[in-house]
C-alpha cells in the first residue's frame, strides 16, 4: 500500500494481502493436502489404487460472464463447478482445486473476496479444498481458470466413448434452465441498464419481475450444482457405458458422446425433462423451449448412456440420488446423423456452442 | 469454416480442428497417461508411493510478454517451463500438462500451431505429455494457463520452509540473464519499432547487434530451461532444507525463504554468478548488473538451503547434472532482515516483482 486509507482495490491492497486473504477463506486444510497454498506447488496424499483424474477450464469477463450482471460470487461458485462437473462425468471424486486468477488492479477488494468465498464455499463443500495457484494482473478482463484435480476407480472411469447402438439415453435433473437464465439475464438486465441510462437510478432490479421458476433458471445458470454424487454412483453401477457433462447443450452432448462412441442417436423430443421455468419463460417471450434447450449451453447436467440389460442396476444406482431426478431421453443408434424425433418428424441434432 | 479459403485465423479454422491440430502435435501417447485429449477430464496413474504435485501459472498478453517481440513457440515453451520449474522446486518428477488456452478470434493460425509445438517440444522431452485442457475465445489478450502435475517422494518433498540459520545458500546456473534479456527486448524491439515506423521497413531485425552472450540472456527470458534434473538430484541427496525458483528474481527468492523458513539470510554480492551477457549489456547499457540480477525476475533457476553438514553430498547430487553449475551465494542467518553483503556494506535485499 503506498498511503494509509484502507485499500478498496486489488491493486492498493498488494499481492501477499490478496494471498492472506484467500488463505483466510480456505477453511481447515483436509488430511490429503500434504502441501497447500503457499508453496511453489500443491501436494496431494493419491487415493489407493484410484487413477488421478484433471481438468482445467476458464471463465473470462465479456466471454462468459458481464461483471455489471452477475454477483461476484457466483463467478467464484461457477468457475470451479465447471470444472467440478467434468469429474462428475468421469465418476471422479474430487480432491482439490487450484486457482489461476488475473485481475486488472482496479477490481474491488470486496468482489475480490467474495469471488473466492463463492469458490471456496463450493470447494470445501465437494471436499475440493483449493490448494494453491496464482495471481496475475490483467490488462483488461478478469480470467478465472481452475484445475480439478480428483480420483477414480481405474475400472469405474466414465468415458465418453463406451456407448454401443441400443444404449438407453437418460439425462440427470432438467434441461434448458441455463439457456433460459441467460435470455432471461440479457433481457432483464439490458432493460434495466437502459432504465439507468434513462433515469439514471443508482442499480437494477427488474429480477423481481420474474416468476420463482424463472428465477430458478437464473440460479441455474448462475451457481450450477456438479452432479458429483450421480456421476460417481453412475460410475459404480457398472450400468453406464459413456458420459458426458452438457456444458455446450443438450444436442452437443448428444452428438459428442455418439461420436466419440461411433454410433448415431435418437433424442424423443417429448421425453426432453424440460425446465418450468424455462417454459414458462418462452411463454412469455415468444421464444421456443425446445429449440434453446438443444442448443443452449451451460445446464451442467450428466447424460448417460446404459446398457439396456442394465437399466434396473442404474435406475437403483439413481435412487440414492433422490433430489435429482432421471429422465430416458432417447437411445444411441446404428452410425449416422444424430437425430431429434418430434411425433413423425426426424430432424438432424443441431450443433452446440463454439468459441471458434 | 464458412467459406472454402483456406484458414488463416483460429476463429476461421473453427474449433474441433484446432483441437485436432493440438491432437496431432502431442505425439505418443505415455503409459501413464490413462485417458488423454478429448475427453471431459485426463485420467493418470498414479506413480506408487508417491504424492501428486501440482502446480498452475499463467502468462498474459501485454503483461508477460508482446506478441510483437517474442515469437509464437517461444510462448508456448515458458507457460510450461515456468510450471515446471514449480515442480522442479520441489523436487518433483513431471508426469503431464493441461493447456487452458484463450485466444482472439484473429490470433493467426499459423502462430498457433508455433505456440501448441513451443508447449509440446518440451512437454515431451520432459516426460510431461499434454493430457487435456480447453480452448475459449479471448475478448482481448492471449492468456496461456498451463497445469503441470508430476509426483514426489513424501519424504523428498522439497519446500520452502525447511531452512534453519547456519543453512548455506547455493544457486542453480547463473542469474541475472532474464533481466538483461528483458531489458534488451526493450531497447531493441523499442529502437526497431521506431526504424519501422519512420522507414516503414517490413520486419525488425537489430538482434543482430547483440553479442552471442546477449542473445543468450535473450535465450534465458524466452526459453527458460526448467532444473528438473537438479530439483530431483537436490531432493533426494537429502541434503536440501529448503528450496525455491527464482521466478520473481534472486532477492526475492531468499526473501520468500527465508521468510517462510523463519530465518534471515545474507547473500555476498561477490558471489553472485552473474551471467556474462548480463554484465556485457550492462556494460553497454550503461546498466548496474548487480541491482537488476537482484531486482529482475525470470531466471528459473533453483536457490537451495543446504545444511552445512551435509554440504558433500548436495555437491556429490549436484555433479550428476554436469552441465549446470551450482555456487555457494550466502547463508541463512538467525531471524532478521535479509541482508546483501558487498565489501563492509550491508543493505537490505530488494523485494521482487509484485504483480499487485
Amino acid at each position: 500500500m503506498t498511503d494509509r486509507s484502507p485499500a478498496t482495490t486489488v491493486g492498493q491492497a498488494g499481492e501477499s494481502a490478496l494471498i492472506d486473504r484467500i488463505r483466510s477463506r480456505t477453511g481447515a486444510a483436509a488430511p490429503w493436502i500434504a502441501i497447500g497454498i503457499g508453496d511453489d506447488a500443491a501436494a496431494i496424499v493419491p487415493d489407493r489404487n484410484r487413477h488421478i483424474v484433471v481438468t482445467t477450464d476458464s471463465l473470462i469477463e465479456d466471454v462468459h460472464f458481464r461483471r455489471a450482471w452477475t454477483a461476484p460470487r457466483a463467478i467464484g461458485h461457477k468457475a470451479l463447478a465447471v470444472n467440478l462437473s467434468d469429474l462428475a462425468a468421469m465418476g471422479a471424486t474430487p480432491r482439490a482445486c487450484l486457482l489461476s486468477l488475473a485481475l486488472p488492479a482496479s477490481f474491488p477488494l470486496d468482489d475480490f473476496d467474495e469471488l473466492i468465498d463463492g469458490l471456496t464455499s463450493l470447494a470445501a463443500r465437494t471436499g475440493a479444498p483449493l490448494a494453491g495457484g496464482n495471481l496475475t494482473r490483467s490488462p483488461g478482463p478478469v480470467v478465472v481458470d481452475v484445475t480439478a484435480i480428483g480420483s477414480a476407480h481405474p475400472r469405474r472411469i466414465l468415458t465418453r466413448r463406451g456407448g454401443r447402438p441400443g444404449d438407453l439415453l437418460f439425462v440427470s435433473g432438467r434441461v434448458g434452465g441455463a439457456a433460459a437464465g441467460l435470455a432471461m439475464l440479457e433481457t432483464v438486465e439490458r432493460n434495466a441498464l437502459e432504465t439507468v441510462e434513462r433515469n439514471a437510478l443508482g442499480t437494477a432490479g427488474r429480477r423481481d419481475a420474474l416468476t420463482p421458476a424463472e428465477r430458478g433458471c437464473l440460479e441455474r445458470l448462475e451457481t450450477p450444482e456438479p452432479r458429483l454424487r450421480m456421476g460417481h454412483a453412475a460410475a459404480f453401477s457398472r450400468a453406464v457405458t459413456a458420459c458426458i457433462d452438457l456444458s455446450d447443450g443438450l444436442a452437443d452432448a448428444v452428438r459428442q458422446l455418439a461420436e466419440a462412441s461411433g454410433t448415431g442417436a435418437e433424442l424423443r423430443a417429448g421425453s426432453l425433462p424440460i425446465d418450468d421455468g424455462a417454459i414458462q419463460w418462452a411463454q412469455r417471450s415468444g421464444g421456443d423451449a425446445l429449440s434453446s434447450t438443444l442448443s443452449g449451453g451451460e445446464d451442467y447436467e450428466l447424460l448417460f448412456a446404459v446398457s439396456p440389460r442394465r437399466r434396473r442396476s442404474f435406475l437403483g444406482a439413481m435412487r440414492r440420488c433422490p433430489d435429482v431426478p432421471v429422465s430416458h431421453i432417447g437411445e444411441l443408434t446404428r452410425p449416422g446423423e444424430p437425430c431429434l424425433v418430434n411425433g413423425d418428424e426426424r430432424t438432424p441434432l443441431p450443433r452446440g456452442f463454439r468459441h471458434f
